[in-house]
């Protein structure tokens, strides 16, 4: 087997590596700021300290503060026209998964003509081929979830589709990870985003495309949640389980960049794009019992599910079906093994159009799946996950 | 502590490589082939294998064949002029570290006036900053030893001074890892070679500028060096040994990007700058018992010393010491226990100038050495490991 490692981005890691963005070389003069309408990032001071570094770079800078925790198409679009009129040549995301994701895509569209929606890849996107060269990205991540800062993709929903883009153009220029900015995330967005980071690892290890480095990669970070995700929750101040969770979360990202996500995953952006309110890392969870049982039982990865189960503790492994068990001791030791669709104000009779959705929205990942699902196989996952 | 990650390199890693080399986007038109004096790269096929594929792609080629295996500056000085002259836009390097190196500093000196010694930092050079961006690099490595194909370094000789140079302009535009041409590399070189990236991941793993990532990698690459090295030296057409020696070797690149070397290499540099005919591993395998003695006894890196001997197979480790026991076992195990510097010609009486060349003209890898030797406790060191 032939693997392709591509992975450009510049990664600054560790506390205080803010402080060190006037430091860097920059990708231009002036950039939109892309950050959540949420408050956090002022509330704590995180765009402050960006707004400095900025003025000791002398990097002029306008800010578009609407991105949403489930962000969308409507928004990308706004952005990109903003960063046109203000003629920024570079664009920087401050904040979660949502906002950096945003970034990608806001510079993609700054340089090209049309909808987003004419570049996107399935459900009613037009798959158009990119034309020009995005904007440069700077990305700041204040979240150890999405593993966006060491991977080209970012995921928008519109009209309840929550589909992924990207490729080489847009792998971040400058990604920074600063685990001190992850001190402020509550304990249970700590945990959905820490499952987040743990399952883009593991689907990537049972993914047709794993290779030695994606290997390499994953094994770690699995190892690094099991050890770490549990502290960070509990006692968010501390810095070395922030530390080496957000570690895990840019190993993942390298993971979604040498191998690649599952099924898994289609799934549960079916949940959020009809009910936005998901969050995706508790929408992962919530199938992910059920997801992995499917594949312990095909029997198609036995030896890969038996290393991650030991690998998440349960040394004496020897069935696939130790890993969903060993899963399922971490998702209780983090307090999300009780997490209800119904809650969220899913209903039962959605499942059906949600797994269709997920085949026709995000059906490259069931490509890449070691298990092949058929739509009614999705269905009972679903089915079977529903509280 | 915040570390720096960048390793733009594309890698494609794995048998058969080399025939994919015409799918994959290539930096230029036309290319100046940069390979070793020596007649294996014709004998086995794998410059015709590479004609084949440049033909298919569409891409012109000069060949530069002179490289020498301690590669000198002349041929950097002559294989620049070349380039500039048939209008190359790119350098593509085929062979072993020796012209992917000289293909790195060739692709630098294309694009730079005066004399490449002028641009080397260490001994005589004149360390001037880098003025144009170097041609792009493309390189196929044939050895599996110093990790050149994910690195931005290259070690030239000049004048008795064998010095590294490179920064992020020379890291490869694209680097081909095919083990398949590596089972043609006789039982000692892939000792000599094998040791080397050993080597990069040792001192990456003990440098005072070690980091979460190159931690990663340099473990790995010291567990697939001890599984896999005796197998591919004793039977070199185990395509699985060949191809985890070379996983070993790029993770080990890996290792020089995120950490970097020691002295000990500044100690080898000195040996095979004054007897160019000394292999560099053989070098390195020559004065690391002493070198890792010094760094054991002063009780600097215990605990990673104590890793890297569980790692090398003494599962009880628990003393520095025992790392350079495991060294030696497997130095056993290759067959390289008793390297004798007297068979290259070098005398005892070269030791002092030797041991001064290896802080004059490799001065800044001593800089992040875990402990700080002087130039006597260096030729102390050389004096030990003479035979």
């Amino acid at each position: 087997m032939v693997s392709n490692y591509y992975m450009p981005t510049r990664i600054l890691f560790g506390c205080g590596s803010l402080e060190k963005l006037h430091e860097q070389e920059l990708p231009g003069k002036k950039c939109l700021i892309v950050t959540s309408a949420g408050q956090s990032v002022i509330k704590y001071g995180y765009l402050a300290k960006l707004e400095n570094e900025l003025k000791k770079a002398n990097v002029e800078y306008v800010i578009f503060n609407k991105i949403l925790a489930n962000p969308i198409k409507d928004h990308v679009m706004e952005g990109a026209e903003l960063a046109k009129k203000e003629k920024c040549d570079f664009i920087l995301g401050l904040g979660g998964g949502s906002s950096l994701d945003s970034s990608k895509c806001i510079a993609f569209m700054a340089t090209h003509d049309g909808d987003y929606w004419d570049y996107v890849c399935g459900g009613t996107g037009k798959c158009q081929p990119a034309k020009n060269k995005p904007l440069p990205i700077v990305a700041i991540t204040t979240t150890a979830g999405t593993g966006t800062e060491s991977d080209p993709w970012a995921v928008i929903t519109h009209d309840n589709q929550k589909i992924g883009f990207g490729y080489d153009g847009t792998f971040p220029f400058l990604s920074i990870v600063d685990p001190n900015l992850m001190k402020t995330v509550p304990k249970m967005l700590t945990a959905f985003q820490g499952f987040d980071a743990l399952f883009h690892s593991t689907e990537g290890y049972i993914n047709i495309n794993a290779n030695h480095m994606s290997d390499l990669y994953a094994v770690k970070a699995i190892e690094l949640v099991k050890k770490n995700l549990p502290t960070a929750i509990n006692d968010g101040n501390n810095e070395k389980a922030r530390e080496y969770v957000a570690l895990a979360n840019t190993l993942s990202g390298f993971v979604e960049t040498t191998s690649g996500c599952t099924s898994e995953h289609s799934m549960e952006h079916a949940l959020s794009a009809y009910y936005p309110a998901l969050e995706h890392g508790a929408g992962l969870i919530m199938v992910s019992k059920e997801y992995y049982t499917v594949i312990a039982k095909s029997g198609v990865r036995n030896e890969r599910m038996i290393e991650m189960a030991k690998v998440l503790g349960k040394t004496d492994a020897n069935d696939a079906m130790d890993f969903v068990d060993a899963l399922c001791v971490l998702q209780k030791e983090c307090g999300v093994d009780n997490l209800k669709m119904s809650d969220y104000g899913i209903k039962e009779d959605d499942l059906p159009k949600m797994a269709q959705n997920a085949m026709d929205a995000m059906g490259g990942l069931f490509e890449v799946d070691p298990y092949k699902f058929t739509v009614e196989e999705v269905l009972e996952v679903l089915k079977k996950s529903y509280k």
